[in-house]
Protein backbone atom coordinates (compact mmCIF):
# COMPACT_ATOMS: atom_id res chain seq x y z
CA UNK A 1 0.00 0.00 0.00
CA UNK A 2 1.37 3.19 -1.18
CA UNK A 3 1.82 6.37 0.93
CA UNK A 4 -0.93 7.93 -1.45
CA UNK A 5 -3.13 5.63 -1.12
CA UNK A 6 -3.24 6.18 2.62
CA UNK A 7 -3.23 10.05 2.45
CA UNK A 8 -6.41 9.56 -0.24
CA UNK A 9 -8.45 7.81 2.28
CA UNK A 10 -6.96 9.95 5.67
CA UNK A 11 -8.27 12.85 3.85
CA UNK A 12 -11.61 11.66 2.72
CA UNK A 13 -12.21 10.55 6.20
CA UNK A 14 -11.23 13.80 7.41
CA UNK A 15 -13.37 15.73 4.58
CA UNK A 16 -16.45 13.81 5.65
CA UNK A 17 -15.81 14.72 8.79
CA UNK A 18 -14.76 18.55 8.62
CA UNK A 19 -11.86 17.59 10.48
CA UNK A 20 -9.62 19.18 7.87
CA UNK A 21 -9.21 23.03 10.00
CA UNK A 22 -7.83 20.66 12.84
CA UNK A 23 -4.94 18.71 10.78
CA UNK A 24 -2.77 21.31 11.76
CA UNK A 25 1.29 20.72 12.00
CA UNK A 26 0.61 20.69 15.70
CA UNK A 27 -2.23 18.95 16.21
CA UNK A 28 -0.70 16.30 14.28
CA UNK A 29 2.01 16.17 15.91
CA UNK A 30 0.69 15.84 18.87
CA UNK A 31 -1.71 13.31 17.31
CA UNK A 32 1.65 11.21 16.34
CA UNK A 33 2.32 11.30 19.95
CA UNK A 34 -0.26 10.23 21.46
CA UNK A 35 -0.70 7.20 19.26
CA UNK A 36 2.53 6.06 19.92
CA UNK A 37 1.79 6.19 23.49
CA UNK A 38 -1.87 4.18 22.84
CA UNK A 39 0.40 1.64 21.15
CA UNK A 40 3.07 1.86 24.16
CA UNK A 41 0.23 0.90 26.67
CA UNK A 42 0.35 -2.29 25.46
CA UNK A 43 3.89 -3.34 25.79
CA UNK A 44 4.37 -1.34 29.12
CA UNK A 45 4.56 -3.58 32.05
CA UNK A 46 5.21 -6.68 29.64
CA UNK A 47 8.48 -8.62 29.19
CA UNK A 48 9.55 -9.21 25.57
CA UNK A 49 8.67 -12.54 26.39
CA UNK A 50 5.09 -11.68 27.59
CA UNK A 51 4.44 -9.08 24.44
CA UNK A 52 5.30 -11.93 21.77
CA UNK A 53 2.96 -13.80 23.73
CA UNK A 54 0.55 -10.84 23.13
CA UNK A 55 0.89 -10.84 19.54
CA UNK A 56 -0.27 -14.53 19.28
CA UNK A 57 -3.32 -13.60 21.44
CA UNK A 58 -6.47 -11.96 20.32
CA UNK A 59 -5.32 -7.82 21.22
CA UNK A 60 -2.46 -8.20 18.52
CA UNK A 61 -4.86 -6.56 16.41
CA UNK A 62 -5.29 -4.01 18.48
CA UNK A 63 -1.79 -3.15 18.47
CA UNK A 64 -1.62 -3.24 14.96
CA UNK A 65 -4.19 -0.80 14.03
CA UNK A 66 -2.17 1.69 16.61
CA UNK A 67 0.62 1.06 14.06
CA UNK A 68 -1.54 1.75 11.32
CA UNK A 69 -3.25 5.20 13.25
CA UNK A 70 0.66 5.95 14.10
CA UNK A 71 1.65 5.31 10.06
CA UNK A 72 -1.32 7.50 8.51
CA UNK A 73 -0.63 10.26 11.09
CA UNK A 74 2.93 10.43 10.32
CA UNK A 75 2.70 10.16 6.51
CA UNK A 76 0.20 13.16 7.51
CA UNK A 77 2.30 15.01 9.14
CA UNK A 78 5.11 14.83 6.70
CA UNK A 79 2.39 16.02 3.81
CA UNK A 80 1.59 19.23 6.04
CA UNK A 81 5.13 19.74 6.46
CA UNK A 82 5.63 19.27 2.68
CA UNK A 83 8.32 16.80 3.48
CA UNK A 84 9.05 14.02 0.82
CA UNK A 85 8.71 11.23 2.62
CA UNK A 86 10.95 8.82 0.46
CA UNK A 87 13.58 11.71 -0.17
CA UNK A 88 14.07 11.94 3.32
CA UNK A 89 14.69 7.94 3.53
CA UNK A 90 17.05 8.01 0.88
CA UNK A 91 19.08 10.88 2.68
CA UNK A 92 18.59 9.41 5.90
CA UNK A 93 19.94 6.04 4.62
CA UNK A 94 22.92 7.53 2.79
CA UNK A 95 23.68 9.09 6.47
CA UNK A 96 23.21 6.43 8.08
CA UNK A 97 25.75 4.38 5.82
CA UNK A 98 28.37 7.35 5.97
CA UNK A 99 27.80 7.31 9.80
CA UNK A 100 28.56 3.16 9.89
CA UNK A 101 31.54 3.10 7.95
CA UNK A 102 33.44 6.24 9.42
CA UNK A 103 32.87 4.55 12.71
CA UNK A 104 34.47 1.00 10.91
CA UNK A 105 37.26 2.98 9.79
CA UNK A 106 38.69 4.00 12.78
CA UNK A 107 36.61 6.83 14.35
CA UNK B 1 10.44 3.86 -1.53
CA UNK B 2 8.81 0.31 -0.20
CA UNK B 3 9.07 -1.14 3.52
CA UNK B 4 11.27 -4.00 2.47
CA UNK B 5 13.83 -1.92 1.25
CA UNK B 6 13.71 0.59 3.90
CA UNK B 7 14.01 -2.34 6.25
CA UNK B 8 16.42 -4.12 5.06
CA UNK B 9 18.83 -0.97 4.97
CA UNK B 10 18.19 -0.41 8.72
CA UNK B 11 18.81 -3.94 9.15
CA UNK B 12 21.74 -3.84 7.32
CA UNK B 13 23.53 -0.92 9.13
CA UNK B 14 22.18 -2.34 12.77
CA UNK B 15 24.18 -5.70 11.88
CA UNK B 16 27.42 -3.78 10.68
CA UNK B 17 27.06 -2.07 14.07
CA UNK B 18 26.03 -5.05 16.37
CA UNK B 19 22.59 -3.29 16.99
CA UNK B 20 20.25 -6.03 16.51
CA UNK B 21 20.23 -7.66 20.13
CA UNK B 22 19.20 -4.05 20.89
CA UNK B 23 16.42 -4.00 18.92
CA UNK B 24 13.35 -5.73 20.74
CA UNK B 25 9.59 -4.33 21.10
CA UNK B 26 10.37 -2.66 24.17
CA UNK B 27 13.29 -0.66 23.19
CA UNK B 28 11.86 0.01 19.56
CA UNK B 29 8.94 1.30 20.83
CA UNK B 30 10.49 3.66 23.02
CA UNK B 31 13.02 4.90 20.80
CA UNK B 32 10.12 5.56 18.42
CA UNK B 33 8.49 7.55 20.61
CA UNK B 34 12.34 9.62 21.55
CA UNK B 35 12.34 10.33 17.43
CA UNK B 36 8.78 11.12 17.88
CA UNK B 37 10.00 13.75 20.12
CA UNK B 38 12.90 14.79 18.38
CA UNK B 39 10.73 15.81 15.65
CA UNK B 40 8.81 18.11 18.05
CA UNK B 41 11.60 19.94 19.21
CA UNK B 42 11.44 21.38 16.04
CA UNK B 43 7.39 22.47 16.64
CA UNK B 44 6.86 22.62 20.17
CA UNK B 45 7.17 26.65 20.96
CA UNK B 46 6.48 28.07 17.00
CA UNK B 47 2.79 28.74 15.75
CA UNK B 48 1.67 27.13 12.90
CA UNK B 49 2.86 29.97 10.39
CA UNK B 50 6.38 30.01 11.70
CA UNK B 51 6.13 26.10 10.75
CA UNK B 52 5.27 26.90 7.99
CA UNK B 53 8.39 29.46 7.84
CA UNK B 54 10.85 26.50 9.50
CA UNK B 55 9.78 23.76 6.64
CA UNK B 56 11.14 26.68 3.83
CA UNK B 57 14.62 27.28 5.69
CA UNK B 58 17.69 25.36 6.18
CA UNK B 59 15.90 23.47 9.25
CA UNK B 60 13.77 21.76 6.79
CA UNK B 61 16.21 18.76 6.01
CA UNK B 62 16.47 17.97 10.37
CA UNK B 63 12.93 18.06 10.52
CA UNK B 64 12.86 15.49 7.16
CA UNK B 65 15.25 13.27 8.68
CA UNK B 66 13.65 12.89 12.25
CA UNK B 67 10.07 12.19 10.07
CA UNK B 68 12.93 9.23 8.36
CA UNK B 69 13.85 8.07 11.24
CA UNK B 70 10.51 7.57 12.88
CA UNK B 71 9.25 5.98 9.49
CA UNK B 72 12.16 3.08 9.93
CA UNK B 73 11.44 2.67 13.73
CA UNK B 74 7.84 2.26 12.83
CA UNK B 75 8.99 -0.19 10.38
CA UNK B 76 11.17 -1.84 12.57
CA UNK B 77 8.86 -2.15 15.13
CA UNK B 78 5.94 -3.56 13.57
CA UNK B 79 8.36 -6.28 11.74
CA UNK B 80 9.14 -7.32 14.98
CA UNK B 81 5.97 -7.54 16.42
CA UNK B 82 4.69 -9.66 13.77
CA UNK B 83 2.31 -7.15 12.08
CA UNK B 84 1.70 -6.77 8.37
CA UNK B 85 1.31 -3.33 8.16
CA UNK B 86 -0.48 -3.24 4.79
CA UNK B 87 -2.93 -5.85 5.87
CA UNK B 88 -3.46 -3.59 8.90
CA UNK B 89 -3.52 -0.06 6.80
CA UNK B 90 -6.64 -1.96 5.28
CA UNK B 91 -8.33 -2.62 8.14
CA UNK B 92 -7.83 0.43 9.73
CA UNK B 93 -9.29 2.30 6.39
CA UNK B 94 -12.17 -0.24 6.72
CA UNK B 95 -12.54 0.23 10.42
CA UNK B 96 -12.61 4.32 9.41
CA UNK B 97 -15.27 4.19 7.16
CA UNK B 98 -17.65 2.43 8.91
CA UNK B 99 -17.48 4.67 11.99
CA UNK B 100 -17.36 7.84 9.41
CA UNK B 101 -20.48 6.42 7.85
CA UNK B 102 -22.77 5.44 11.10
CA UNK B 103 -21.50 8.92 12.14
CA UNK B 104 -23.14 10.41 9.16
CA UNK B 105 -26.50 7.79 9.61
CA UNK B 106 -27.48 9.03 12.77
CA UNK B 107 -25.87 8.25 15.96
CA UNK C 1 1.38 17.51 49.96
CA UNK C 2 5.57 16.59 50.00
CA UNK C 3 7.30 13.62 47.64
CA UNK C 4 7.79 11.10 50.95
CA UNK C 5 3.65 11.33 51.15
CA UNK C 6 3.53 10.37 47.43
CA UNK C 7 5.93 7.48 47.43
CA UNK C 8 4.73 6.27 50.20
CA UNK C 9 0.78 6.28 49.14
CA UNK C 10 2.34 4.45 45.71
CA UNK C 11 4.13 1.99 47.42
CA UNK C 12 1.66 0.72 49.62
CA UNK C 13 -0.37 0.12 46.43
CA UNK C 14 2.02 -1.78 44.38
CA UNK C 15 3.12 -4.41 47.54
CA UNK C 16 -0.43 -5.01 47.98
CA UNK C 17 -0.89 -5.37 44.09
CA UNK C 18 2.35 -7.33 43.69
CA UNK C 19 3.40 -4.62 41.09
CA UNK C 20 6.85 -3.94 42.99
CA UNK C 21 8.81 -5.99 40.67
CA UNK C 22 7.74 -4.19 37.73
CA UNK C 23 8.55 -0.81 38.91
CA UNK C 24 12.01 -1.04 36.95
CA UNK C 25 13.06 2.47 35.88
CA UNK C 26 12.51 1.53 32.13
CA UNK C 27 8.92 0.38 32.52
CA UNK C 28 8.53 3.97 34.84
CA UNK C 29 9.62 5.73 32.38
CA UNK C 30 7.43 4.21 29.61
CA UNK C 31 4.88 4.33 32.34
CA UNK C 32 4.92 8.08 32.68
CA UNK C 33 5.66 9.05 28.72
CA UNK C 34 2.19 7.14 28.90
CA UNK C 35 0.49 8.86 30.76
CA UNK C 36 1.77 12.09 29.59
CA UNK C 37 0.20 10.95 26.79
CA UNK C 38 -3.00 10.37 28.31
CA UNK C 39 -3.49 13.74 29.23
CA UNK C 40 -2.26 15.40 25.98
CA UNK C 41 -5.32 13.08 24.29
CA UNK C 42 -7.92 15.60 26.64
CA UNK C 43 -6.15 18.94 24.52
CA UNK C 44 -5.00 17.01 21.65
CA UNK C 45 -7.56 18.24 18.76
CA UNK C 46 -8.66 21.45 20.92
CA UNK C 47 -7.79 25.17 20.53
CA UNK C 48 -6.00 27.08 23.82
CA UNK C 49 -9.78 28.70 24.59
CA UNK C 50 -11.61 25.53 23.85
CA UNK C 51 -8.75 23.57 26.76
CA UNK C 52 -9.95 26.66 29.04
CA UNK C 53 -13.75 25.71 28.21
CA UNK C 54 -12.72 22.00 29.25
CA UNK C 55 -11.39 22.57 32.50
CA UNK C 56 -14.56 24.17 33.43
CA UNK C 57 -16.64 20.96 32.41
CA UNK C 58 -17.28 17.71 33.80
CA UNK C 59 -13.82 16.39 32.68
CA UNK C 60 -11.37 18.72 34.46
CA UNK C 61 -11.62 16.14 36.48
CA UNK C 62 -10.05 13.77 34.82
CA UNK C 63 -7.04 15.98 33.40
CA UNK C 64 -6.43 16.47 37.02
CA UNK C 65 -6.23 12.97 37.34
CA UNK C 66 -3.35 12.26 34.94
CA UNK C 67 -1.37 15.12 35.83
CA UNK C 68 -1.47 13.08 39.37
CA UNK C 69 -0.55 10.00 37.40
CA UNK C 70 2.29 12.04 36.01
CA UNK C 71 3.53 13.34 39.04
CA UNK C 72 3.37 9.90 40.88
CA UNK C 73 5.33 8.20 38.32
CA UNK C 74 7.96 11.24 38.15
CA UNK C 75 8.27 10.99 41.53
CA UNK C 76 8.84 7.47 41.86
CA UNK C 77 11.03 6.95 38.23
CA UNK C 78 13.41 9.68 40.52
CA UNK C 79 13.46 7.90 43.23
CA UNK C 80 14.31 4.29 41.57
CA UNK C 81 16.94 5.93 39.84
CA UNK C 82 18.43 7.50 42.72
CA UNK C 83 17.72 11.03 42.12
CA UNK C 84 17.33 13.66 45.01
CA UNK C 85 14.85 16.07 43.23
CA UNK C 86 14.83 18.49 45.37
CA UNK C 87 18.83 19.18 44.58
CA UNK C 88 18.08 18.17 40.97
CA UNK C 89 15.66 21.20 41.10
CA UNK C 90 17.91 23.06 43.14
CA UNK C 91 21.11 22.86 40.02
CA UNK C 92 18.16 23.39 37.42
CA UNK C 93 16.67 26.64 38.88
CA UNK C 94 20.69 27.84 38.93
CA UNK C 95 21.52 26.45 35.89
CA UNK C 96 18.51 28.95 34.28
CA UNK C 97 19.38 31.75 35.87
CA UNK C 98 22.66 31.53 35.01
CA UNK C 99 21.60 30.66 31.14
CA UNK C 100 19.26 33.32 31.54
CA UNK C 101 22.02 36.41 32.93
CA UNK C 102 24.30 35.40 29.91
CA UNK C 103 21.69 36.32 27.95
CA UNK C 104 20.71 39.18 29.20
CA UNK C 105 24.38 40.25 29.50
CA UNK C 106 24.94 40.01 25.47
CA UNK C 107 25.78 36.18 25.40
CA UNK D 1 11.22 22.64 48.13
CA UNK D 2 7.25 23.13 47.29
CA UNK D 3 5.49 23.81 44.31
CA UNK D 4 5.01 27.29 44.64
CA UNK D 5 8.69 28.08 44.83
CA UNK D 6 9.55 25.79 42.04
CA UNK D 7 6.86 27.83 39.73
CA UNK D 8 8.23 31.41 41.09
CA UNK D 9 11.45 30.50 39.63
CA UNK D 10 10.04 29.06 36.58
CA UNK D 11 8.16 32.31 36.15
CA UNK D 12 10.58 34.68 36.80
CA UNK D 13 13.02 33.60 33.84
CA UNK D 14 9.96 33.58 31.86
CA UNK D 15 9.32 36.92 32.72
CA UNK D 16 12.69 37.81 31.77
CA UNK D 17 13.08 36.35 28.47
CA UNK D 18 9.94 37.30 27.33
CA UNK D 19 8.38 33.80 27.07
CA UNK D 20 5.00 33.67 28.72
CA UNK D 21 3.05 34.12 25.67
CA UNK D 22 3.97 30.78 24.76
CA UNK D 23 3.16 28.84 27.70
CA UNK D 24 -0.22 28.19 26.64
CA UNK D 25 -2.04 24.50 27.93
CA UNK D 26 -0.48 23.00 24.60
CA UNK D 27 2.74 24.22 24.22
CA UNK D 28 3.24 23.56 27.98
CA UNK D 29 1.63 20.13 27.11
CA UNK D 30 4.06 19.42 24.24
CA UNK D 31 7.11 20.69 26.20
CA UNK D 32 6.42 17.96 28.48
CA UNK D 33 6.29 15.04 26.58
CA UNK D 34 9.23 16.40 24.67
CA UNK D 35 11.17 16.58 27.81
CA UNK D 36 9.78 12.89 28.83
CA UNK D 37 11.76 11.79 25.95
CA UNK D 38 14.80 13.37 26.44
CA UNK D 39 14.92 11.71 29.93
CA UNK D 40 13.91 8.21 28.14
CA UNK D 41 17.05 8.83 25.25
CA UNK D 42 19.56 8.37 28.58
CA UNK D 43 17.39 5.18 29.05
CA UNK D 44 16.46 4.04 25.94
CA UNK D 45 19.57 1.19 24.53
CA UNK D 46 20.62 0.38 28.27
CA UNK D 47 19.04 -2.74 30.34
CA UNK D 48 18.45 -1.59 34.11
CA UNK D 49 21.86 -2.77 34.84
CA UNK D 50 23.24 -0.39 32.12
CA UNK D 51 20.94 2.28 33.82
CA UNK D 52 22.19 1.47 37.04
CA UNK D 53 25.62 2.08 36.65
CA UNK D 54 24.39 4.97 34.40
CA UNK D 55 23.13 6.41 37.64
CA UNK D 56 26.94 6.21 39.31
CA UNK D 57 28.72 7.91 36.23
CA UNK D 58 28.92 11.52 35.25
CA UNK D 59 25.57 11.33 33.36
CA UNK D 60 23.67 11.01 36.14
CA UNK D 61 23.75 14.96 37.01
CA UNK D 62 22.02 15.23 33.33
CA UNK D 63 19.16 12.97 34.02
CA UNK D 64 18.42 14.74 37.15
CA UNK D 65 18.64 18.16 34.92
CA UNK D 66 15.56 16.37 32.50
CA UNK D 67 13.49 14.72 35.71
CA UNK D 68 13.88 18.38 37.29
CA UNK D 69 12.40 20.28 34.07
CA UNK D 70 9.38 17.33 33.55
CA UNK D 71 8.76 18.53 37.22
CA UNK D 72 8.68 22.22 35.96
CA UNK D 73 6.64 21.97 33.06
CA UNK D 74 4.22 19.72 34.73
CA UNK D 75 3.42 22.12 37.49
CA UNK D 76 3.48 24.80 35.39
CA UNK D 77 1.42 23.13 32.93
CA UNK D 78 -1.04 22.13 35.99
CA UNK D 79 -1.06 25.83 36.82
CA UNK D 80 -2.11 27.02 33.55
CA UNK D 81 -5.40 24.61 33.74
CA UNK D 82 -6.36 25.59 37.06
CA UNK D 83 -5.46 22.22 38.26
CA UNK D 84 -4.38 21.95 42.21
CA UNK D 85 -1.90 19.81 42.26
CA UNK D 86 -2.58 18.61 46.21
CA UNK D 87 -6.15 18.22 45.50
CA UNK D 88 -5.64 15.94 42.50
CA UNK D 89 -2.96 13.93 44.11
CA UNK D 90 -5.48 13.39 47.09
CA UNK D 91 -8.37 12.23 45.27
CA UNK D 92 -5.91 9.76 42.91
CA UNK D 93 -4.66 7.96 46.01
CA UNK D 94 -8.25 8.06 47.30
CA UNK D 95 -8.98 6.28 44.08
CA UNK D 96 -6.19 3.75 44.08
CA UNK D 97 -6.41 2.67 47.00
CA UNK D 98 -10.68 1.93 46.52
CA UNK D 99 -9.65 -0.01 43.28
CA UNK D 100 -7.33 -1.98 45.07
CA UNK D 101 -9.76 -3.08 47.95
CA UNK D 102 -12.26 -3.91 45.28
CA UNK D 103 -9.59 -6.17 43.72
CA UNK D 104 -8.66 -7.70 46.86
CA UNK D 105 -12.21 -8.50 47.97
CA UNK D 106 -13.34 -10.15 44.52
CA UNK D 107 -14.52 -7.24 43.21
Amino acid sequence: MDSKEILAAFDEIAGRRGWQPLHTPKNLAMALSVEVAEMCRHLQWRSDREIEQLMQSATAGQVAAELADIQMYLLKLAAVLGVDMDAALRDKMVENRRRCAASETGK
